[in-house]
């Protein structure tokens, strides 16, 4: 069936479904297990980091009690290998037991008790990434109900062993089984990354109609090559992508590495810059039973996730990128407010970067901006007077101007 | 000239030299101003940083205050960038006055009243890396004396702007010069990292017995990219440059960038225990004045050190690389210990690495060993005993065995 006929099909399932149900009318933010904790279903040798019940608990707990809740990280997310190999008799999805012993709307209790919310994983194809059953078109409607009936708040719907046309229909129709349901359940898709990542493959005005957020690009290692890797694709695509975002529908980076073992503090640092800049989700991948206080102050820095946060939600822009390796971004904020990000590409000593908001396309004015990382102001800036900023390698500067 | 009449024409020299004069029994320890301060002469807007007699009396007063001097670390080794553009009257190299309004020769006392070394760079060639006065062949003995007379301790001659013959007749002259002034100097030659590094075209035979120490390979950037590339070389080439070093004699891979911007603490102790197996040079280059308390710790382990500085001066090897991306490293140690390195080179997640002391070629028997970074014992270890370590991503397990 070509790209055509499978249109066509589309069309034939009605399309009135919208997920403008008023979820994530800024970016979510939480904490997602696969990049730290992956398939590890060895809960015998591996107790505290297996995929289980007990690993969400405690995250869960972490979230509340070490002041993670309060700036705005509230989703709590499985990702894949929760799932038993095998559906129940009424062929719903079920937990594996051993791991997840008092099921998956238990542990939807346990989050909500504690003022968070649970995300789910499931996949749109004939199993998951990682073998587990997928949910074939025939079975979404099921699906959608089971997760409905536990109390599941977000669903990442990922699509190994799918095919375009079975994307075509199904990332739709999960859509509406979840809207159908009456549970309010933020949905997260990752068709436009089995896509290629961009138009005419991928249709943005189609997602933003039935995704509330989507991965468009390769799964997030734990290293600065691949966060560079991810900023390069987003912001050499920017000009597709940035429009397609917008509140209530959101770009999707993948998860924050801030906190595991394969960033400096700088690149910590430029990760969250960053994402903020993007609008991307904030959905952090680390332990957070272990990590330094360097991690914790940037991932949990104020002005950072607000910028993130800004309720116009309009994804920033990379602006330059200078001969010295001085990259430039910009985001607009709410308020006249605006956000830049200096990156440094280079990878030999703290460069002196010079500049004036002027030739940064800010219109003439008097402005002021904070430094989010150093914590510090700096007053009276005319859009021309000429500034140096030093920018640490593979480093950030960020500022909040307004 | 081909490369056969510029070996007979180095046959009309006298290399009755040896630089067998006693130092660098173990491998040099210091600070050298490169990866971290470059070629920044801007004292005006940068006098912190800056290349001047300033940032060296700053980093002999931090290695003497922060304990650096009592683990080892000795030599204060400037790099390129310090000379005027135009030799004196009498044909010698001189400072640029403005940075170095004191001279060398005072620097060089300043230096040695704290007890340390003074190291200096001079180039076999026309011109430095960076475009000041070089030491072409008929500048070799004056530039010998020159350094001798200010009290330089250590020679770093690099090999921009010269050919293969300059550089076959310099690099043995120098040691010659260096020998004949008296006055004992360490002698480190960048000639193999001009040739490739490898034979034939590099006669590690010679090289021993004219330096002390030679760089092999490219120059080191702040990024764990290049700390990774500079290992990869050293160990697929290990058979070639294991056999080189030894007391009085070392490969070089370049400068610990430990402390700086692009390593995660993981990849800074990855860093520093490779260079320990490696018998490398334990040259930091980073700014001793602004350093975490992580670096810190990772660059003042003294188990690491002594590693480092074991006086058999057997270079490790690697033994292994696995499937898995685990790769394992040995280096023979005195009175009948080692030091064992499980690298992981996987962007994941902890890896647990199954393995027994008798299946990394270790002999029948028992043995106790100690895990340098975490510091703690694993007793009771018979050569059969299966045992699993969880090593980070891009991190170690440094083990020393007895």
């Amino acid at each position: 069936m070509g790209a055509l006929a499978a249109t066509q099909l589309l069309g034939l399932i009605s399309l009135s479904v919208t997920l403008d149900n008023g979820l994530l009318k800024t970016p979510p933010m939480g904490w997602m297990a696969w990049e730290r904790f992956r398939c590890d279903v060895d809960c015998r040798d591996d107790p505290e980091n297996c995929i289980s019940e007990g690993l969400f608990r405690d995250m869960a707990d972490r979230l509340v009690e070490d002041g993670w809740k309060e700036l705005g990280y509230e989703y709590v997310i499985i990702d894949d290998c929760w799932m038993s190999m095998l559906r129940d008799k009424q062929g719903r999805l079920q937990p594996e037991p051993s791991r997840f012993p008092s099921g998956i709307d238990k542990l939807a209790r346990y989050i909500h008790d504690h003022g968070l919310k649970l995300g789910i994983y499931a996949d749109m194809g004939t199993h998951t990434c990682m073998g587990f059953p997928g949910t074939t078109l025939e079975k979404i409607e099921i699906d959608a109900q089971t997760f409905a009936s536990w109390g599941v708040d977000y669903l990442k719907f990922d699509g190994c062993y799918s095919n375009p046309v079975d994307q075509m229909l199904g990332y739709p129709l999960m859509s509406k089984a979840l809207n159908a349901t009456g549970r309010p359940m933020a949905y997260s898709c990752s068709w436009p990354a089995y896509l290629g990542g961009l138009p005419p493959y991928v249709n943005y005005s189609l997602l933003g109609e039935i995704c509330h957020l989507w991965r468009n690009y390769y799964d997030i290692q734990d290293s600065w090559d691949s966060v560079l890797g991810i900023v390069d694709w987003f912001f050499n695509n920017q000009d597709e992508l940035q429009p397609a975002a917008g509140p209530g529908r959101w770009n999707d980076p993948d998860m924050l590495i801030i906190g595991n073992f394969g960033l400096s503090v700088d690149q910590a640092r430029s990760q969250m810059a960053l994402w903020a800049m993007m609008a991307a989700p904030l959905i952090m991948s680390n332990d957070l039973r272990n990590m330094d206080n360097s991690a914790r102050a940037i991932l949990q820095n104020r002005v950072a996730i607000a910028i993130n946060q800004d309720p116009m939600g309009i994804q920033g822009r990379r602006l330059l990128q200078e001969k010295s390796h001085i990259e430039v971004y910009w985001r607009p904020l709410s308020n006249s407010a605006s956000a830049l990000v200096f990156l440094s590409r280079r990878t030999d000593m703290p460069y002196l970067y010079h500049t004036s908001l002027a030739k940064l396309n800010y219109e003439a004015g008097n402005y002021e901006a904070y430094d989010v990382f150093m914590g510090s102001m700096v007053k009276r800036l005319n859009a021309t007077t000429d500034f140096t900023i030093s920018v640490n390698p593979s480093g950030v500067v960020m500022w909040c101007a307004r």
